[in-house]
């Protein structure tokens, strides 16, 4: 009897369903290694479903038909399709169900041709050449108040009064100020997510997507992303996208309407992750304490994708190669990289590498140690599981900044925590590509960390410019924004003079104290210095055990010697040079860099207190 | 004219030179894989040299001479021989110089018939299956007052008022304490080195050594260590012996009468070692750090000796394989691991382990954090050194278990420490041959770290005879001996009822406080538990994310399952069982094994404040 009826229904629905459908992808490419696809087809329309045995026939010998499925759900089909080599840029015409094509069960499917200048004009990689800049899109500065409040999206709640409201910084706010971060020195953007986020709370911060297919029109949509990276482009600059694989919001189409019953991480009552990385690679694990880390929800408001349904796979890994080849997206941030499934992250990463050798790939790594940090990046492990990440954001480095900062020098404390931290780079493969950074949208910020002294907070941005990895800043730290992580609203303050109105704008010098003046031309010198400094951006590293709070090390090639010595001691001390002499070779003097000084290298140096030298050495 | 001097020196000296002359190794046998030697010749006169282009003979065709080298010492020869596989034990005559052998420039060597019993009566390997007892054979108990002092030695300071004084403690003590020992449940036993230590002052700990091929008389000599052994193999117990390659004692023969100028690490002036393990590895450590590290001394006293010299390579190891042939040795400690060669540490391991497949080595790593610590044993690293160690002693899971009882519960803090040291086994080859422990002759006393509370105190026993690996412990622990490890003699207290006429006699119920008796009885239940429990000695290890400062983990094989939980708060906590019932399966009770209280499994559990249940699960 149901069935019969789902039958008429069916033959009723059929004759104007493709009004209400969605296809995704929204379009795809010739020429694209990535050329077998599998689309998701949604009829948005609750009263209409999909007839059983549903045939479908392409207009196109270049558009290969392969298998439909049809899930349990029939308001979905997942269409296995496959583009010829040789398929021209077209228009794909298919027809559901009938035998002949009509306006009523035809769904029209775009192959379009390939961006040009890929590893070159797009999918560039960002690396450790790059100064990448950290922005909140709705936190920065609204470009165009007129998006701020778009008719029919569900977070009303409009307020710069208070952090967990929109604000409306946009990404015409972005665009407006690309002169000031490239003065800065900055040669990347990445941004918080831009996806639509149609959530009915705390909407601002981009992680909760409710299509993955709409920029977010608060943000400007589409049309304001691609103009913003093409605005990049033309300036040699580099945009990341912040990819969020492990869950979504609970307003996203596919949640309020989902393809098959395992389509999300379903618990009998509501279950948290855990949060604790170590069962994904503790060889003592129990089964429960791993599903609970992987299946367990982010929070309640981010229904968590089953990565295993190879349909949810296959939907996130197009999302994110339409998503490079559609807006021309140079680098990858992945989202709670441990809380992914991760024989799906392998997929995913070598589809977008196979598709984009240069493309860089760098995952949130928020854990506790070296080995946890690398079993989630190429490392030099024999285990069973193998990542193939290319880099991470490298939480284990900061803590070690932190303990430089703010903790007495001790057998392990202190610096000697930074120092020992990278002494472990034995178990990454290209530790190279590795993210360094002092705080991002979810940590106090650096310089409320450093008790806002100036000094800690040179030296730290001193260090950060010159180690190892790719360095990232979050937006305002040039101008010592402050903020405990605790609600972490307060780190995702408004940049003062990003807003029509502003009293302040410290986007000029005019705006900034002397003291905010002070460290964004600190910032500004060193980011700018290190444009030019092969020995940095991709020169070797050495490293000498620290004395006496005392930390010195050497980025060098075979054009450029840079030496660092950052005293982490509260007092002044006396540095004998000697033990350096192995990088001395050929050289006599070291030329400070934000001051000009000249040092002698053979001697004896005062090193004040909580100061940093970086010298480029000079015969 | 020096040359013709030192002619008629050597032609005057040959006459009467194998009077005053050393061999070492001191003999070795028939039958061994390792047959090809190196002998090193000494001519303890100082006034005597070997003449040039010396040639030696032998009297044996199964001992063929295939090379003997003069070092730049004339009071030295090194003589590469092979044996022959089908020798005889016998012994040889080697003639220094003539054609002819006589009495004065002959040699005896000794083949000897091999000790049987290889794998099962000695080199048996000291493993998981056993509980180690480490005692320091000076201030454990006086068994033979008549070696206190010895005529002629160094070291007159003996007393036992002072912590760096000789106190009489020797080996016969210890063979007077086996039932002891085996009452409490020990089966195997690491003796710091007992090697003579021939030093003027503070020689009872044993690491200076002054002849390798001497046990000290002052500990009973060769016949008391023999005899000891002896004893101790036909209790079914096992022998450590405690090896030192790094260094020796200043007053060592071949420190005070050098064969080569290269023997020891000279530096211009006196150079410690910077204890700093990291340069080892960091693929950013200086030459000159990696040097000092390496070949920096320990201390002042023992001098650092140059294994990558051929010849004090050849005589380590050669004096490492003699020891165990020639005392019956099970297995192997060796000191200091990181401040060695590390590719003659392979070397030396490859050549014990080749001889003696069962034998156990592990190394000394007082060193912070897993990558360290890992890099020195068996690991999962595909890196250009690899390690062939079998196991390490654990300092890493130390360092949790004293946060775990000495630090609040927290994200990385308190037990989490602990079970998050364990979660990074997975970089291990075979972590259940690392070693744990709570203290050692160079830790405060882990009952002194624990500030003698008795539930924190029984608590950590309970986890070091269940958790993986060998469990090690340090004499006296088990009646709460105190003490802070700064000096280090503090921690190297007498043993109450080792010495005649000791007050009181702790080895004894009668001579413990109910308090010390209550912790020897712990102890021993469990050490006794353990004998045959296969599940602890070899099963596999389950372990939860912990919750609350309440850890849980399962030690489990086919026969047997074993349930332990801690409580590491301060208060008494609830615990919902649900969550273990993957290892719940055909079990309904756990008895516990130190009270015999009986749990029912699937319930809520109310465990006690810093309490800790060990269940051995029923039907």
């Amino acid at each position: 009897m149901k069935r019969l009826t789902l039958f008429f229904l069916a033959l009723l629905a059929i004759k104007a369903y493709s009004q209400s459908i969605k296809v995704y992808p929204t379009n795809w490419w010739v020429d694209m290694k990535h050329n077998k696809i599998q689309l998701i087809i949604h009829q948005e329309d609750s009263t209409q479903v999909f007839p059983a045995k549903l045939t479908v026939r392409s207009s196109s010998p270049d558009f290969k038909i392969v298998k439909v499925h049809q899930p349990e759900n029939p308001r979905y089909l997942f269409i296995d399709a496959e583009i010829s080599a040789t398929a021209k840029p077209q228009k794909v015409k298919l027809s559901l169900g009938g035998t002949t094509a009509s306006a009523a069960n035809t769904i029209n499917y775009e192959l379009k041709p390939r961006r040009s200048g890929k590893g070159t004009s797009y999918a560039q990689g960002v690396t450790s050449v790059d100064f990448m800049y950290l922005i909140m899109p709705d936190r920065f500065a609204n470009g165009d108040p007129a998006n701020d409040k778009i008719a029919g999206m569900k977070d009303h709640a409009f307020s710069r009064d208070s952090i967990y409201y929109r604000h409306g910084g946009d990404l015409q706010g972005v665009i407006n100020h690309l002169d000031y971060l490239q003065e800065l020195g900055v040669t990347a953007i990445w941004l918080n997510p831009v996806l639509e986020n149609n959530m009915p709370r705390t909407s601002y911060h981009g992680y909760a997507f409710t299509d993955h297919y709409t920029i977010d029109p608060r943000f400007g949509g589409d049309t304001a992303y691609k103009r913003l990276i093409n605005e990049m482009h033309k300036r040699g600059l580099k945009m990341v996208q912040d990819a969020v694989y492990n869950h979504v919001g609970t307003e996203h189409w596919f949640v309020k309407d989902q393809p098959t019953k395992d389509w999300l991480h379903q618990w009998p009552t509501y279950t948290n992750t855990t949060y604790k990385d170590q069962v994904l690679f503790d060889p003592y694990a129990s089964k429960s304490d791993h599903k609970k880390m992987s299946d367990g929800w982010f929070v309640p408001s981010m229904p968590d994708l089953n990565q295993q349904n190879p349909y949810v796979a296959n939907f996130l890994i197009q999302h994110a190669l339409w998503t490079v080849e559609e807006f021309g997206i140079d680098g990858w941030r992945i989202d709670t990289y441990a809380y992914n499934d991760l024989e799906f992250m392998n997929r995913c990463n070598k589809a977008l590498l196979d598709e984009y050798p240069k493309l860089t790939i760098f995952g949130e790594t928020w854990v506790h140690g070296v080995p946890n940090q690398s079993y989630f990046v190429n490392n030099n492990y024999k285990i069973a599981y193998k990542s193939n990440q290319p880099g991470v954001t490298d939480f284990q480095a900061l803590w070690g900044l932190q303990d430089a900062m703010t903790k007495d020098f001790g057998w392990t404390d202190g610096v000697n925590r930074l120092y020992t931290t990278l002494a472990q780079d034995f178990v990454y493969k290209d530790p190279m590509q590795n993210v360094i950074f002092m705080d991002n949208h979810d940590l106090s910020r650096f310089y409320s960390v450093v008790g806002e002294d100036l000094d800690k907070y040179k030296m730290s941005i001193g260090w950060l410019l010159t180690s190892r990895g790719v360095p990232q800043w979050y937006y305002g730290a040039e101008i010592g924004m402050k903020g405990l992580a605790n609600p972490d609203g307060w780190v995702r303050l408004d940049f003062p003079g990003g807003w029509p109105g502003d009293k302040v704008n410290k986007f000029v010098k005019a705006g900034r104290t002397p003291r905010e003046d002070s460290i964004f031309n600190y910032t500004k010198t060193l980011a700018n210095y290190r444009k030019n400094a092969s020995a940095i951006k991709t020169g070797k590293l050495m490293q000498f055990v620290p004395e006496d709070g005392v930390y010195t090390y050497f980025r060098y090639d075979n054009n450029q010697t840079v030496m660092v010595v950052m005293n982490t001691a509260k007092e002044e001390k006396t540095v004998d040079t000697k033990r350096f002499e192995e990088r001395f070779s050929g050289f006599s003097k070291g030329k400070e860099i934000t001051t000009g000084a000249i040092q002698e290298l053979r001697t004896k140096w005062k090193l004040p207190a909580k100061g940093i030298w970086i010298l480029e050495l000079m015969k």
